[in-house]
């Protein structure tokens, strides 16, 4: 069969790219690392597009839409910022095409270079805070709580779909503050928001923490961020909320006169995610027969196939099958009645299962004389027969218990894969037996942690936010260490 | 008053980039030619994609995104569309910066000079039609309705506001299908969902037609368009939809095979609005004292202003302030409450009519005694009060009232400028006294069409749809010609 994936266990990455392709979410495209985002995994993004939106305008935030290029200059103005992104610019350096001598075809018009080469945003804190000093004076400008949806590229040398291409599509927000605390107020807002919405919309459970100084974003005092345990046991970050401190106030002359008449710098925040959240959606819940999507992010939640010999009855099970429809519809349950006669039910049902639909409904002339349907879940892929009658209400509580189960099972195997380490030996059999998260001492010190990942690959995903103080001995030196951090090999 | 506005009169240009600014829609950024949408600004566009997002889904559109850059070598492939768009292209050549020598910032590192260059996309068929070509193969593939919202580049030497920036965002629809006459309807149709939209949702008044053989976009067999008539006499279009033949399918080699299983060349069609409409809608609509917006696309449709001087006065005003926006809330009107004391109400009045919200209510402590509200229309600046009894429906007819008075003012004033005229000298005459559409005889080739943009910087805006066979010379020639055509000078 033409659409059978690779299994997990064979090569789970072969696995992942076999199912983002057969499933009709994205593809590589002819410009090396980006890829094109096909409608079903598009739609896909306008769900969390539309969901995060929601959550970002409930809590007072607006959008807007800054340039898509970056003066050269703009980015070298905060050192750590550049020395972060310089490695991974495209970069605009001219403005004109003309015919070739030859007419052959088009070649760069070297009379139209512009005068200071632009770089196609990797981020915007730079252009952002530009435009910032112009809209800040006063106290009385503050807050300002922005959010762009947008593309941006960082030029990347191993690409793979969703997890890391050269061109992504994401929100940033960045805001403006009078003060530090409250700036670390809306960085921490933002880790609850995007917690909230991984774990109870896409249904991934997240450990919530801060990045080590290694691992910040490049310009920020304190990253926040949440991280995901894939099915192989690598580590996934699933969203990033960044406490810049002042330093991008100090680097675009950006100052507020506060409530006394004196002159502040301003402080702020920006914060992220990306289309690489629908890497960790596959990641974490899909199986062997292809996606499973939560409910509450499934463009199709429910579809319905009829089953029929003669048309006569196809016409029987059509009417039932358009009334259950219609009733689910009104019930706010997005529906597909996919009664195509070009298809048998044998390839619906693998096509549906392949792309994740939570519930199908089946719908056959035995079924009219029972007045019953037959279920399918795609969670636990069991098949049932229940009465048309109250069916709607039926799939309401399905809908809803499927969502728990995804995230409780996805939930489960992540808990399964912390393991707690004392020693250099454990820890490197863990990763290397097990993966998974793995807890253990560090000195604190940036040189071991780069010590630890040459030798391992494995990286500090975060210092886990409220994990107690507990003395104990650095796995790699030795030195002594106040708490554990989590480590783990990472997308 | 920092707020007032350049009068129409005074400098009609001026009025429109002031008003731009003040009612903080958008402005230039440190990027030449590129500009920050700001959120009230960006408020607007949201309303525009949501409700055209909307007509497409309802007519069978889904939503893909296909990358940001396209190779060089992909725009050389169809001979028109390279001559249209060779001009005006940002040029990736480089992947990478590195720090200069004198550590002072970066530079672009030549050896990361990539092997091909790449296009800011300034439009997506090249890069669409060959990820279409791996899509279709058979009469079961098509047609494909796909839309895209993005940002493009093209860059311009002389930029304004909405009107034409480097990067502007844009919706672009891309479709196949397997015959003439099915891609035909199909850029007619969205022709008709555009002028819709226009007509009744932004209540600007169109004229729809086709673009002569010299106007018609790059690549196309035939480009129907929406022309609007801003109120300084000059044409802007709005919206175009083009029927693209097989040119791309050729280009690209996009065959499928038939019903009977012979191969065929794919039909095409391509169709965009972008954030160029703010800029008509501003122009249309407007006046000396702001932004005038229609009800269905205005982010807020009512704001509400207590008048008050005592806490107790306030206390009371509020409370009947909240039952009001609370009951619009609930007949699901946008309606802002601004209770702010760090502003007077006068403030606020010139505020809001900056801003161009349709109605105003504003109550104090006589109104309370009158159990009444003061009303303010935007569109017509009358005032008037109206009992408190029944308000929710008065507010309903008033936004609807206002949707028509809106379209109704904007075609009046579009019908008193379209003139008709048959000989060289009132042309001319029409075009410097008067401006507007002039709808006049011409000859039917592009070297005439050419001559008259030269001697007059009028253009064939279109061939209106329908407009009768008529006999008549040619206003240049003096060549017969069968029927009239709308010339303009256009933005």
């Amino acid at each position: 069969m033409a659409k059978e994936l690779t299994s997990r266990e064979t090569d789970y990455a072969k696995w992942y790219n076999d199912l983002v392709l057969k499933a009709d979410l994205a593809e590589n495209s002819g410009v090396r690392g980006c890829m094109v985002i096909k409608p079903y995994g598009y739609s896909i993004w306008e769900k969390i597009q539309s969901e995060l939106d929601r959550k970002f305008k409930e809590t007072g935030h607006v959008n807007a839409y800054f340039p898509l290029f970056i003066p050269k200059s703009y980015l070298s103005k905060e050192a750590a910022h550049v020395e972060g992104f310089a490695k991974e610019c495209a970069v605009v350096t001219h403005y004109r095409l003309k015919n070739s001598p030859d007419n052959k075809g088009v070649i760069v018009d070297e009379d139209a270079r512009l005068e200071e080469e632009l770089i196609v945003r990797p981020t915007s804190e730079t252009i952002i805070w530009d435009t910032y000093r112009n809209w800040i004076q006063s106290y009385r400008d503050l807050p300002l709580l922005i959010n762009q949806w947008a593309n941006v590229v960082r030029w990347e040398m191993r690409t793979r779909l969703f997890l890391r291409t050269a061109e992504f599509l994401w929100q940033e927000g960045h805001t403006a503050h009078a003060s530090r605390a409250e700036a670390i107020s809306e960085a921490e807002l933002m880790l609850d928001i995007y917690t909230d919405f991984v774990e109870n919309f896409m249904a991934i459970p997240v450990i919530r923490g801060v990045k080590s100084a290694n691992e910040r974003f490049a310009g920020a005092e304190e990253t926040y961020c949440i991280e995901a345990m894939m099915q192989d046991g690598k580590a996934l970050q699933a969203g990033t909320s960044h406490f810049l401190g002042q330093n991008f106030a100090k680097a675009f002359d950006v100052k507020f006169a506060n409530k006394e008449g004196r002159e502040e710098y301003v402080w702020a925040t920006s914060w992220g995610v990306s289309t690489r959240l629908i890497g960790a959606l596959i990641m974490t819940h899909s199986d062997d027969n292809g996606l499973v999507l939560p409910p509450k992010l499934a463009p199709i939640q429910v579809v319905i196939v009829p089953i029929y010999r003669s048309s006569d009855e196809f016409d029987q099970v059509n009417a039932v099958a358009r009334g259950i429809q219609e009733n689910l519809r009104k019930a706010g349950v997005t529906v597909k009645y996919d009664n195509r006669d070009t298809h048998k039910p044998g390839w619906k049902f693998n096509e549906y299962e392949l792309k994740g639909v939570p519930i199908r409904i089946a719908i056959g002339p035995k079924d009219l004389e029972n007045n019953q349907v037959e279920i399918s879940r795609r969670d636990t892929l069991q098949k049932f027969t229940r009465s048309q009658i109250g069916l709607t209400d039926h799939i309401l509580d399905l809908l809803d218990d499927i969502q728990k189960n995804i995230f409780q099972k996805a939930k489960s195997f992540r808990d399964s894969m912390i393991s707690s380490v004392d020693t250099w030996e454990d820890f490197t059999q863990t990763l290397d037996s097990k993966g998974g998260f793995v807890y253990a001492h560090w000195d604190g010190t940036p040189e071991t942690e780069e010590k630890i990942k040459e030798l391992t690959k494995a990286t500090i995903r975060c210092i886990p936010l409220g994990n107690k103080p507990e003395d104990g001995k650095c796995i790699l030196t030795g030195k002594p260490s106040k708490r554990r951090v989590l480590f783990a090999r990472a997308y």
